[in-house]
């Protein structure tokens, strides 16, 4: 007998066919899902000790965020519309030296993941420092998460030592490799331009068979300063340093040549996409459609929300199409199915937990999310994948399940305690405002 | 005695001086605010004989849409992700001609309603055909609107006989001359490319001092077009036809060169910026910050749901500030604040209510809307404009109130019944779907 069915449900499967099944069940045995199937009555139904009528709702997988620096809530709008050199010299910078700690860190991560849970995302790609706080924060939540350990060569907020950080590094792959089966650790190499060749080595080689998470290519600024320190692009330079391979996400790859292509092609790297960080950062547009046409790995991400404000993936989603489309004028330059496809099975990949998650499919962990669609907004409903994308609004999740664990239903949250979250965000937020 | 009192609120009035008051309160009497202040005790707040208490949330002008076609309702996501004259002509014109009757439009429009009031819009400037059923449904809704009745020179949906077009829009602004305080009609001319010169002519004559809405330069294909024809582009031709002057509301205005902005200084004409839909249709990036720069007023609005998909103007502020950045590669290019004004004042200057609506200011009408701030993606809060257009969505509005009448309370619509709404639009859709 199944642990928990779902019926009645709009199943948008994202398997390799997007197959979508009206009157669609999915059932769940010991975290994983065990059966899907199409049927209305209860004859056609599989027996189940707990059942969960979906009301003709989409079922989907739970979305997969391929970047976050889940801490940064703490300085969600501190400071906005500046350009990028002032917002990180003269706000984030100070901010994260002046309040970053683990005590600050733990809140804020729990924070986002309440976040994160009410907009649907079950899983996400973390790179911060004092990780393993986000870690114990990611865990109490119930939610899938493959977090990194920051690296960086300057004084990062709370690690005065730069020399430690590689230690550190280890210290969190060891310490979280066996620890929690939701929690995958990696490490999180900051970027070319704040390490040192040597740095990114070791970085590289202490990640070993775990991600190797590295934001590069964002702007034209770190372009040109790569070009003229290095005389190579940040692509070719990374991969020069070792830096590129299988286990390696590229974070932001915005300023990258059709030539560069055959890097990423060559090494297999991943890349994870952040619309609303490059749109609202004024970075630029990263060539998605060419990326795919090349077979290079696209998952897409939210960024912090110092710099993107939310952790919602359903606005990423509207965000990742509308900008194609307007950058390169073609409306097909994206399709619902396609950017469903990098907020779920394709992200997964990206960070290397495509055999676990980020689609519907029996043998696959329980990581599912259920939408309303008794929505003004989402009326009349002739394709769930365009509403997915474009009507859809995080607010619209009722249910999310991670390894058959419930964390929200029907928009109560049943791992975490908002109030007491939000009371504590008030006490870290009134000495960030003294500052 | 005040009629009603808005309470513990943070009061975004979106005046001159873009005043944000902590602890403040707005008192309403005979439909428009009488009194603004700030205070937390009972011995500060004037007497009432209904109270609302903000809890701490933000309370600010509702949100004004300066272009929307509501009954387009009937064919939300039926076709994306198309190259436009695809998506116009082997979709949207066929289906239209094919489903759009009084009936559809009325229903059509009241989903349209509910989803405005839903996400915080208490004034809209539509144009369709059955505009009539357009403004019944409104009315309804008990919204604020200018109603515009489409004019158009090739048969329109259920406008067999063109020569009929101007008739029935002089009939329509008389018939909604006085008829209701919150409807100001107006007339839809549909664009440069669909009507002769004749006809813009006897369009704009008939609309005499009420508005005349046009969509125009809104694609490069447009822009050929009329060139080609006329030898001008798109504005010059519309000023030459007598189309242009301080009534009129230019819709899309994407492809506008910088010296053709003199010719909308000299005619005082204002633009309509829908951010979705030239994105998601690929037309272009509007000049909005160059226009403003010159003084020309710029309202926001989201279009029809079937190029757009939603209503939701919060997703239009986030877009707006957005695309502007990313493509003048500039995070300066637009601030909240500014993003708020288009969405609220200036949108109201722009369709001709500046003196009703658009911001919290003593003697305007009380068109007021309420977001619950105590959500983890409004968390902590240090800028109320950073969270209206960043970080909120529709789903954050609790209350909406216009002309003093709660239309939603606690998220509860009081004037609609979305249960019957969704039942004839289900009807109505399946029948788009047997097509």
């Amino acid at each position: 007998m199944l642990d928990h069915l779902i019926y009645n449900a709009v199943l948008v499967t994202v398997n390799a066919d997007f197959e979508i099944i009206d009157n669609g069940y999915i059932g769940i045995e010991d975290g994983r899902i065990s059966c899907i199937g199409k049927g209305k009555d209860d004859a056609d139904l599989p027996d189940a000790r707990n059942r969960t009528d979906a009301k003709g709702g989409i079922v989907m997988p739970g979305l997969v965020n391929t970047h976050t620096h889940l801490p940064m809530t703490l300085f969600r709008g501190l400071a906005d519309d500046l350009p990028l050199m002032t917002w990180l010299n003269d706000h984030i910078f100070p901010a994260e030296a002046a309040h970053i700690n683990p005590e600050s860190v733990y809140w804020s991560s729990l924070l986002a993941c309440a976040e994160m849970i009410l907009s649907g995302t079950t899983t996400c790609c973390d790179g911060y420092f004092h990780e393993d706080c986000v870690a114990e924060a990611v865990n109490a939540a119930g939610l899938r998460a493959v977090l990194g350990q920051g690296v960086i060569d300057f004084p990062a907020p709370g690690v005065p030592d730069p020399a430690k950080n590689i230690r550190t590094a280890q210290a969190f792959l060891q310490e979280w490799k066996e620890k929690s089966p939701l929690i995958t650790p990696s490490i999180f190499c900051h970027s070319p331009y704040t390490c040192t060749e040597e740095t990114l080595n070791a970085a590289k080689s202490a990640a070993g068979d775990n991600l190797f998470q590295i934001h590069a290519a964002e702007t034209v600024q770190e372009r040109e300063k790569i070009l003229a320190n290095h005389g190579m692009t940040p692509v070719a330079y990374l991969e020069k340093a070792g830096g590129l391979d299988r286990q390696t996400l590229l974070v932001h790859g915005v300023w990258i040549d059709a030539e560069e292509d055959d890097i990423l092609v060559r090494c297999g790297a991943a890349i994870s996409h952040n619309p609303a960080s490059n749109m609202k950062l004024s970075s630029g547009v990263s060539p998605v459609p060419r990326f795919q046409k090349r077979g290079i790995k696209v998952g897409l991400g939210t960024d912090g929300p110092a710099s993107s404000n939310t952790l919602d993936l359903f606005r990423a989603m509207d965000l990742a199409a509308k900008l194609q489309k307007v950058h390169l004028l073609d409306p097909t330059a994206a399709d619902a199915e396609s950017i469903i496809r990098i907020a779920t099975i394709e992200g997964a990949e990206a960070i290397g937990l495509g055999q676990l998650t980020g689609s519907l499919e029996p043998g696959k962990q329980a990581d599912i999310i259920l939408l309303d669609m008794e929505k003004p907004h989402l009326q009349p409903l002739y394709s769930p994948a365009s509403h997915i994308v474009y009507a859809a609004r995080g607010a619209d999740v009722t249910h999310v399940m991670v390894a058959g664990r419930f964390l929200l239903r029907d928009r109560i949250l049943l791992t975490l305690e908002p109030d007491e979250i939000f009371r504590k965000m008030e006490k870290l937020a009134d000495s960030v405002k003294r500052h």
